[in-house]
């Protein structure tokens, strides 16, 4: 697919969620701090990879993207509470995500576990009353996000992540397929579920999520190592500092850099029967080999 | 309704919830610790009110309770979460919870968070894979426990309770309408949702759910003063030691018990047409009268 059309496409798509996310939690007199909390982090940027994934399968699925806002956006949510509880003190302990001091750091850190609380009911709640979906569809994407964020899960991987420091290359493939393949994983699948796709594109749908998501993962190993602080915005050698084992440790660059090439591959593989105009490919590709 | 009666009928469902909160989370190899500190909350006991509220209203409104047992165990996953974060040092920092102690002197701060984030779509998922139950149904369930724990529900009166130190009257009615109203009026919502009963039933059950939450609460507070320590599972005068302004010191405990029979006899009231064998009357009226 041509540079700029998918450059074109990915903008929209991703103003498309910057606008959907930036209605919601609006000014509210009776808890302006609660709705101040979450909207600091849902709004904080990222490149939005999840919901532009559900956008783009929803697309493909033969949906309006724009009906599929709720789900991507849903799905965010989670993503975005997830990030706030791993930044807290007895958690990674960050004072950076994103180049901004994180959510606890500014709002203390009784504010931020309960901003990530209500981040969660508040994504279901989305998705079960997207406009212009059934309840089987709504009921089906919300399934999809429980299964994606709980406990065989996201919230899995957090706890092999955090409490069982993973050392050997298994260990942290299953953190990562837990941690992060889960929920893009999730992302994709929701795109196909709410445009009422076949059971063959859900199955490729959630194998591109996950292979994705082990590549994006590789490469967030590399950067901590190759990246700059200014572009990768949190600090370089974290991973190190925190004495966290990951793929370069185990592997060396040279072989993450092979790893992520294959991730990438088969990823491509898997959805290449639904990808007509190569959107997908080509989102896998930058991915691979991003700085940031 | 006769009190053996009501005492059997009562023991039924709360064995058929403490029955089915034991099949869930069993165990798994992979993250053992996670599941266990799921289950050590989820299984430690207390009166199962809110579920129990599920299986009766299900039952008014024609379902076979015991397949609205999804719905009400959900619901009480999320109540238990809340319990668990409301407890956390960050929080009421409390160390003993019906007795026992809390979550995070049991397995640390950090496994406490993570429980409790898992509880949150551990719920939604059995509401949403609900047997014998349609999916409009179910999404109808989901929603409302969506809306009920969410950032103008649970987690707003959370975020009152804890961080605005609520003075006044019509603040403190505003934290336990929010904080412990919106999930017991969630709890027989879900019954009637279940059953897919009517929108007068509804907001029947709805109103019974706010004016009984409001009764408990103003009772808790009385027995914080009046309780006994081994009845009541925690210590008393913890909220005068925290500084916490409650009903007893703006009304007096006479005002109080006033209070009380004024909102059991409003729920009461609000669902007469559909309690036809009192089985709610006198569920209001026990808890009017509880030393625990």
């Amino acid at each position: 697919m041509e540079k700029a059309l998918f450059d074109a496409r990915y903008e929209a798509y991703r103003l498309g969620v910057e606008e959907y996310l930036n209605g919601l939690f609006a000014a509210n007199p009776h808890w302006a701090d609660l709705y101040d909390s979450m909207r600091y982090s849902v709004l904080s940027g990222g490149k939005r990879i999840r919901p532009v994934l559900t956008l783009e399968f929803a697309r493909l699925a033969g949906l309006d993207w724009r009906l599929a806002l709720p789900m991507g956006c849903g799905l965010e949510l989670v993503h975005t509470y997830s990030l706030i509880h791993d930044d807290l003190p007895c958690m990674d302990d960050d004072d950076l995500r994103r180049g901004k001091p994180t959510n606890h750091k500014v709002y203390g850190e009784t504010m931020a576990i309960l901003a990530g609380d209500a981040l969660q009911p508040a994504a279901f709640r989305l998705m079960l009353t997207a406009p212009e979906i059934d309840a089987q569809k709504r009921a089906a994407c919300a399934l999809i996000l429980a299964e994606a964020a709980g406990e065989d899960g996201m919230v899995a991987g957090q706890v092999l992540d955090t409490l069982h420091a993973p050392k050997t290359q298994e260990e942290l493939t299953e953190v990562h397929r837990l941690k992060t393949g889960a929920m893009i994983a999730g992302a994709c699948k929701l795109g196909v579920a709410a445009a009422g796709g076949s059971a063959e594109f859900l199955a490729a749908a959630e194998e591109y999520g996950y292979q994705l998501g082990m590549a994006f993962q590789i490469r967030d190993d590399m950067l901590d190592v190759i990246g700059n602080v200014d572009e990768f915005g949190k600090p370089i050698g974290s991973d190190a500092e925190e004495g966290k084992v990951t793929f370069v440790d185990l592997l060396g660059l040279e072989e993450c850099e092979k790893a992520v090439l294959r991730c990438t591959d088969a990823a491509k593989q898997a959805v290449a029967p639904y990808d007509a105009d190569g959107f997908l490919a080509q989102l896998a590709d930058q991915l691979a080999g991003r700085m940031k």
